[in-house]
């Protein structure tokens, strides 16, 4: 089982690396955090009031663009697929980045890298989108060990405001990421925190409170998808699962008012937020 | 350990499911085999005497294509990752078929998806690279559970010609791909033989001669990178290991002379392959 499913108690919380600190509280986690982007999203978290991260699953460029600069002032990320758009053309990333910095927002590309260091390189600095040059936070698969995060650091290169995440959890049926799996996606997230900023889980997985937990997979109700996709509702996975940020896309998206959605999941998460670190 | 690292005794590996076969052969296990990109590679492998597949990891879309025109006689099929082209149009694609077509290889785009079902959906049939419409072979990571394949074959649009490869394991240094794992992977292919036609790995992980096993991280020394990959050499990939396919990336594309050294990865595997079947 998973041994932070359950609410944490006040004293065991506050506790990590012998430094005691509100490891709920976003804007003391950003002062302690070393990476800039870590220190930048807990910042706009607590300034804007919201852990809601949309993901902006559409695969036509005005429509992504649209999305971001209606629901950015909601929003602390945007978490893109620039894989999916049929009509890409760098000048759309161009754009993109300009309403990520007038919303202040951050912008996640989800390519869920999964291959060996050699390959990744390339495939994160190259290529028709050069995600290295637009993308804030990427992700990555821990699967093929962490060959793939030297691969992503060079190709960085050494910038200091790309960051990444590692999938420690995955929300769908049957998937093969159990408990090994996730420890040691932790510990490799450990030995490179000059990258890695934290994971893709369903439930907190790390007690270092630098480390940001962003959760998929959640709707305003718990169901599921026809391919295997299954939700969780705000509250459960900032108040219970100790999450810090929610990433919603179909509840958001397939809605005839997004607007009205997008709020709806920023009060529910930023409400399941506050009671957290007040208990 | 690997119960099938160790080569297979005549015995032992002829009878698959009651039914007699000699598991090593490609031509018996083409004849054998229902789906038709399984017979269609069998018969390619047998007919040009090479179970060699160049991993054409180039950024220009030229090298690629020259790549293809040169080696494409000696090979079974030319893995890509579109992803890195830095001058990638729909063009290079509409060639590289062109050329497939002319000198008789399959087309392997090497995308590994690792995603949820809906997300791969979109990622193989749509954004700027198309995958399903021009690649014969992709493959996917067995990570987020079988999801991910009912969603690569819905957007395959029940296309027969279309199939997939699990990564059962990886090549990399301390990679997550764990015994539990492979058996999860191979299970999963079993149960989607309509569209998965077999892995790639390090080893023989299915006794189904159906299934076809291609093996990265080849060369003629064994080796390893500065990013994790670990090399193994085509006779003990072939011969001692159980695989049907040698990948070969680096080992030929970094040389002086890349049709020699094709040359010799293809008649080292080639004649892996046949003292394998005549012992």
């Amino acid at each position: 089982g998973f041994p932070f499913k359950q609410k944490e108690t006040a004293a065991s919380s506050r506790i990590y690396g012998g430094v005691r600190c509100d490891r709920g509280g976003y804007r003391k986690r950003a002062v302690l955090s070393k990476h800039l982007v870590t220190r930048k999203l807990f910042e706009i978290m607590e300034s804007k009031q919201t852990n809601l991260c949309l993901s902006a699953d559409v695969v036509s460029s005005a429509d992504l663009l649209d999305l971001a600069d209606t629901l950015g002032p909601l929003v602390c990320a945007v978490k893109t697929h620039i894989d999916i758009l049929d009509d890409f053309s760098p000048k759309v990333v161009d754009q993109l980045v300009e309403i990520a910095n007038k919303h202040n927002f951050l912008i996640f590309e989800d390519r869920k890298f999964a291959d060996i260091g050699n390959t990744v390189k390339s495939q994160y600095a190259g290529g028709a989108y050069k995600i290295s040059d637009w993308s804030d936070i990427t992700n990555a698969h821990s699967l093929p060990g962490s060959g793939i995060i030297e691969g992503l650091k060079a190709a960085s290169g050494g910038r200091k405001d790309r960051a990444c995440l590692l999938i420690a959890e995955m929300s769908t049926k049957n998937n093969l990421a159990n408990d090994v799996y996730k420890e040691a996606t932790v510990k490799m997230a450990e030995e490179h925190g000059d990258f890695v900023i934290g994971f893709i889980c369903t439930s907190k997985v790390s007690k270092n409170p630098q480390h940001v937990h962003f959760t998929p997979g959640v709707k305003l109700k718990p169901g599921k998808d026809a391919m295997g996709q299954q939700y969780l509702t705000p509250d459960e996975v900032i108040k219970n699962r100790g999450c810090d940020v929610i990433i919603v896309g179909r509840g958001i998206t397939d809605s005839a008012n997004r607007l009205q959605e997008a709020t709806a999941f920023r009060n529910a998460g930023w409400a399941a937020y506050v009671q957290r670190v007040s208990s």
